[in-house]
């Protein structure tokens, strides 16, 4: 039984310091790094890389929309030629640096809003997955499983890995639980973590409505930015380990 | 005897257009496509690595400044590590494209003040040559013979290109004549064609103060959007011709 | 029976030129300024002006999403609170240009995909016009006279100016036919002027149903940067002149 | 005897917070907000504003370059123009959200490296002087009282006041000891205090060659994100408290 870890990062922004990259990347085996469209700036991304390096942690793309203002939260309307190029320039800018510290990229994660928008929009999810495939094909494409984005990578070939949340409610059709609708957040580290192992162990998560759903999960999904980031990543690996569940990197799964 | 003809491309940005990038393609052997950072965005950069793709053409990143308003033509103060992993990310980004249609990278010429400031200052020029080394030791910086980007390249086991101007006066030192100072620019095109073909053939141009001097000539750079660009990219061509110089591509000369 | 004329301005950007300022200022009695979001920036801002004040022309804001490369085209999704000081910063930022030269704004008339979604937002009206409110409540709102804002401007006791486009279908419900749908532009030119005439006169158009709707003019929107923008320009000006209809700029009629 | 406190604020950015503006707020007399080229965004703006309303305290205008990546402490070369159109719409920008609070505006103060520019270059002092004084004539320029900026700002007939820093060793001729050079930053809190009120008592400081020099103060600046800036401004104001200096808004002093 095997598991990956990720945890978005290089989310700085010049003068702007955001998360905690170096607490954090002990725990986890992916990173997911902001290619400076909706954080991050060549600098960082340079830093970021160079962090992962250091840390023996694979690394992917996390393209997001041009919107620094709105740290790519906010949808915009784009068509499929805007997807596609987007995506495209934000991988090969993320690349660069990777190339440059001899590593390879390992996958891509659309960040934010965009990530929402092509788990329902065939069309966005096909021009993103166009990209990462003339990009590279051997690119692994991290997505919610119930979405479209994760369908339309395995139909066009690409290698698709589900993504999970250890702190997300779920509805009965896999997506998540809007973050305005009450109960959508679990504030409880414990049931968090039993969540995950059971996602991990049965393939099953219990959603919102009480109902037990089938998932699949490749990568559990850590959050760096809150005050207990580095405590709940901890004590999820150590759970982890414990239960006899390998930590390994997103590459050695799908 | 070989030349290359190299001409700044995609230089349009999302409704805003410039050059006349199809028209004057079929004169020329190379393009430097601007990044998306002083010029252009991910549409227009799929779409100029396009035309090059289609007209046979081999495409160079144009890395220039973070400043669309002043279009990477006003000097910013910048540390090497700025200078570093600046370049690295556009020579990324437009790789990407270059990439997807199948094509490899050239060259890189850095675009407009950083250009000039590279060609003075070394530690800036370092910082230039190791992200393209870095990136792939076997891109060609292009570059003002006279300057310390060419040397610096040159020492460092990069392949480095000559760029000489048909339409610029030189001082004896071979750096160009600033702008702003009368008689910098040769607006008589027989006067600039004669003086193209000379710096080819004998490695020689008069300087602005009458002087003959040395000068090395890998490439000629042409301007792509003033009133009579295409007609003078052709006047030179067919005199090259005539002169039985060949134009091919930079990676056919150094 | 009076009407004003009114054109988007100032929308280059940088080294980028759009649009035909100049040649159609002589035309038209308002200007709708780009702000810096989506288009313009603070020099084309301060030399529109400029022009606006030589050709004795009044001048509107033209608020729009902070968005270059879309050009303010694209949806965002927006809270109320950025909408609000979104709208505030930009009508701040172009009336210190106008203050400059010893004017006053007439009137804020919102750009792009911002217009039509505060067409149809009655929160997203609500957010723009308290900010226009809150700077100056003896500003115009000019806006579609079916839309919200044009509603919520005239119920918080805005002055409200009803804008009509010479060149747009209208469905029965008086908002216009979306571009994409086929017969959504009126080409051609004497159809137009004649539908504008009409409008003014009669207070109908016939919609793309074939039904006479109502409709109310205080403004007729021109566009300036077609091939023809110029001679139609010309031509409405003159018929209107001949039909003894006034040309006015909108602080005369509303 | 009478001193200003200010302080910059208003420096955080979309998603990324920076200072501690609420607790350092209550110390001051006025504020730099940043107009959202070098930091701040028009939610930020607003919201900075509110705060200093509610606080009582005075609001100026802080411009900087355009350029977030690099929070305006990069050289930019720039045309008068230039730097008369980015602080008029700078200054545009701030006063909406000023004057729809209710409030004036009190000042201006360049910030980071156009601050330092336009203490040294009388061309680009002139542009933005130029710039204040043609959106409102009776607002304050705070700057180094030996730069070009105050001596424009005073030949032009506009308010001037004297920025003095606790914080900075000071040149023989009243220029700041550059950041680089051993011994710039006086980081005991006893010294930097002493200093202050002698400067504002007996208008002289110890230069960092150990001569006295004269020296100007209306107004000490508070940096608002060190680790110790809360009680250090806490401390200075308590010490101005105790030597019977009046602490109030600049525009009661000069």
């Amino acid at each position: 039984m095997k598991i990956d870890f990720n945890c978005d990062m290089g989310e700085s922004f010049g003068s702007w310091n955001m998360g905690n990259d170096s607490q954090i990347i002990p725990y986890i085996t992916s990173i997911n790094a902001a290619c400076g469209f909706h954080a991050s700036d060549p600098v960082v991304m340079n830093r970021t890389v160079r962090l992962a390096w250091e840390a023996g942690v694979q690394i992917g793309a996390h393209p997001g929309f041009h919107d620094l203002t709105g740290f790519g939260r906010r949808q915009i309307s784009t068509t499929p030629e805007e997807a596609y190029t987007d995506t495209l320039y934000q991988i090969g800018a993320l690349h660069a640096f990777v190339k440059a510290h001899g590593m390879s990229l390992q996958h891509v994660k659309p960040h934010g809003a965009i990530y929402n928008m092509a788990a329902k929009d065939k069309t966005l999810a096909k021009a993103i997955c166009q990209a990462v495939w003339d990009f590279d094909p051997s690119l692994i494409i991290l997505a919610l499983p119930a979405g479209e984005l994760y369908r339309t990578a395995k139909e066009m070939g690409l290698r698709a890995a589900a993504e999970v949340f250890a702190d997300r409610a779920y509805n009965e059709d896999g997506t998540l639980v809007s973050r305005s609708t009450p109960g959508s957040m679990i504030t409880d580290a414990d049931i968090a973590v039993n969540r995950v192992i059971r996602m991990i162990k049965e393939g099953k998560v219990t959603a919102i409505t009480g109902k037990d759903i089938d998932i699949r999960a490749d990568s559990v999904c850590i959050h760096g930015d809150g005050a207990h980031a580095v405590e709940f990543a901890g004590m999820i690996r150590e759970r982890l380990l414990k239960e006899q569940i390998d930590i390994v990197p997103l590459n050695e799964i799908v």
